[in-house]
């Protein structure tokens, strides 16, 4: 099990309203399902150019008051990119400030655009720079990085034996710059899944032992009849896809979008039911000397064992963390099976 | 071509039952159809913990009786782990009895969840030694992986690259085992196809010469309206696409799973009929001085030709060594067409 | 944006017709949406082998009288492969000969089935060797190779880095030959459209800078009730998804094809009002000080604007070198709109 991570959720951290960082303090304050397990306060895209420095502003002024209370991880978003000096130089700058004057309510920074695992290594280098100006502890601030560029991609492998060895925690899709530094189109309305591209991001991150996160999903309104509502159904169908090949957690853009993921990527009532009679009845046989057994029409030996224990795992894991969700979803019988069984590996 | 390998036949080598090798010996004399072209006495996870020297004791008993006359290869398949050294170590110990007592009869040894491409030299160099100890002649026995972990997708290529210099004769694919080192879920009650894998592991195989197989297929039995049957549409459909991106052969859990496969890795009377009228009209055209030709609505040249060959180049090989199986399955005339058509590349 | 290559047109040529240079010709003298980007003069597949020296002496007799006045460039596919040194024997000789006799009017060659990057590295040693003897600039011809082997496949990284620092300027899919190579089955009539691979080439090409063209459609024609038409329908349908993933361009077998291709690789008047639409809001909100602005239900923000820049950038590319084309596609507005509209990126 890595870290976890279920929910990635950006908020812009200045926005042209009456209180700038109104989408930060409403991350900072969430609460329950829609808290999300990292809070990215986002001060690159999502920020206009001319309020980069309010939103690192809104940072400084916002995380004493609120980080000591907030559930999840912070991890500020800065700017970056492989390809232009301009970037790296206002994000060495943001990350500088924020290592000083709040490093000790930060879990680590978000580069966007890397390039090929140089450009990875230098953005880790200047990070451990600012770390020590700030005086903060070696390897006091983590770091994950947007895969959305060519380059990036092709060097995913060495990237990830980078991460294994290194402050690098968790690499996140980026589908858009993605798409369109490949030159790909939404010709029917919709770009590429990039469907190659996430099972290697699951595979290499599982081989590093880091967090996987996939992509957002931008298409958050929909309007029939001349009602808007927020697409429910479409940001579920991507999350569950990411959770179905290994992606550790999702990318927010929105609350709603966070109470969603926080839940997929938990094991549902039934899941949990289910994997817990087939652990239950595997550990029975093999104490009667199988080595595999068919529950319901299904082999089940070590190697299945293992999905089933994975799901026990994860159960735990938020347990450990927010006692409140887990509380609140499971009843308290299933709870205490997923929390007592006996899992044997051997 | 490489060599054949429709089926991956598994077979634990010890259960709890009155005759503990009772699937060991329903493998090795099984007869047509439902031989396996590899049958791989199981030691790791379809035999259990406590049983484990039991299964040892059986292969060590039943392969003078039994190998001479099986029709197919044997490759025990032993415990191993690339991240566990106790695996490694009764792995060895496995190996070194199964090579000393009966290393004549078999034609290879199996190894599960290896690792990086250096775990994947560690147990061919263990087995190297096996075999010296045992007096067998240098590379008397080959060396089959699963491809089951993380580290070792990662490393396909390098692994792959080493294959084709060494004993490392096939690549297997081990979907749940992988499926939880990734933590994917089987959310809508199937776990991922791993589509990007399948591909990478039929391309690399195909570069190193080596035999590519696809993974079990447990879904063995539905059930409707209180009636259980034997689900061969589930696994037909699972080897149909194997088949048609270039893995090999298919793994089996069952003898009606043998007998489905190697009909399937076989070309069928119409693909045969329908391959060997377009190479005839090519090799015509050719003859012509046309550098292609359009049969049926299909165009026809040198590249598409390649693959009408492989149909045939395929009937060859199995009738080489299954002569029983090809002759039940063609009528006459469509076999005698297949093995005389001249295959002409140029 | 890489160079121009919505169209890659083979064209054999040597037929066993009464005007041999038949198809050679009709590529050469094309007009309108029926002129390829790339024509590919082909003495390999599509040539029969008593024919080739003729195909060659018809390259070398056409091009002084027809080269000047096409509008798109010219490489022609030699013989070549990485398995075969006649093959290689063959290819030499001819691109010595059309570098000596017509290199002023080609733009470069193309080698089919190349293998690992060595195999990839001797082809443009030589091609640069005969450059040199005909006395041409040095990187006059430029290279693009066909990717249809598992080895040139399992160095797809490797060869790309290559094609950033030398005359390897575009990788082609062919994958027929691919699919034999792998040993495929076309089972249910279709051969797999290899998903990973071409996910892999419009990344690796992208990080490269240089060209990604799709592979051909050889279902040229459909039957019913006893009428043959067009498969206009298929041959869409595949150049439509070889956009959306990012592939430059696609292959052309004949002219109804490159009329096609030639348009879809073209943003249609929806797509290019739709994208310029969503580009003038953000401008507008950029100025505003907002960082992301929801239009139509989808939020923009630099990331999604890159993506409509692109469409504004292919217009661009292609009205300044066929001008005929967006004069013809495009109402006057609409192309007034994509010439003038200003794009910041910052």
């Amino acid at each position: 099990m890595t870290r976890l991570c279920r929910t990635f959720q950006t908020a812009p951290a200045a926005v042209p309203r009456d209180n700038s960082a109104k989408f930060l303090d409403s991350g900072l304050t969430s609460e329950g399902f829609s808290t999300p397990d990292w809070l990215v306060p986002d001060i690159e895209d999502g920020t206009a150019p001319s309020m980069k420095a309010e939103a690192v502003d809104n940072i400084v002024d916002r995380l004493p008051d609120h980080a000591p209370d907030f559930a999840g991880e912070i991890l500020p978003r800065v700017e970056w990119a492989y390809d232009d000096p301009e970037f790296r130089d206002r994000g060495t700058e943001q990350v500088h400030r924020l290592a000083s004057e709040v490093g000790e309510h930060l879990d680590g920074i978000v580069f966007p655009k890397v390039g090929r695992v140089e450009d990875v290594r230098e953005a880790a280098g200047m990070l451990a720079e600012a770390e020590r100006e700030a005086g903060l502890d070696d390897g006091a601030l983590d770091m994950a990085i947007i895969l959305e560029t060519a380059p990036a991609r092709s060097d995913l492998g060495e990237i990830c034996a980078f991460a294994a060895d290194s402050r690098l925690a968790g690499l996140v899709f980026g589908p858009v710059d993605y798409t369109a530094e490949l030159g790909g189109r939404a010709l029917h309305g919709e770009r590429p899944r990039w469907d190659g591209l996430l099972e290697a991001l699951s595979n290499e991150t599982s081989a590093a032992g880091v967090v996987a996160i996939g992509g957002p999903f931008d298409q958050l309104f929909h309007e029939r009849a001349g009602v808007t509502y927020y697409n429910a159904e479409g940001y579920a169908d991507q999350v569950e896809h990411e959770a179905t090949i290994g992606i550790d957690g999702s990318w927010s853009l929105h609350p709603k979008q966070t109470a969603q993921a926080n839940r997929i990527h938990m094991p549902s009532t039934d899941e949990l039911d289910r994997d817990l009679t087939k652990i239950e009845a595997f550990n029975e046989a093999k104490r009667e000397g199988t080595g595999a057994v068919v529950v319901e029409g299904q082999m089940v030996d070590e190697a299945t064992y293992k999905n089933f224990a994975n799901t026990v795992l994860q159960v735990r894991a938020i347990d450990e963390t927010h006692p409140a969700q887990t509380g609140e979803f499971y009843d308290a019988d299933l709870l205490e099976r997923a929390l007592s069984v006996e899992l044997v590996f051997n």
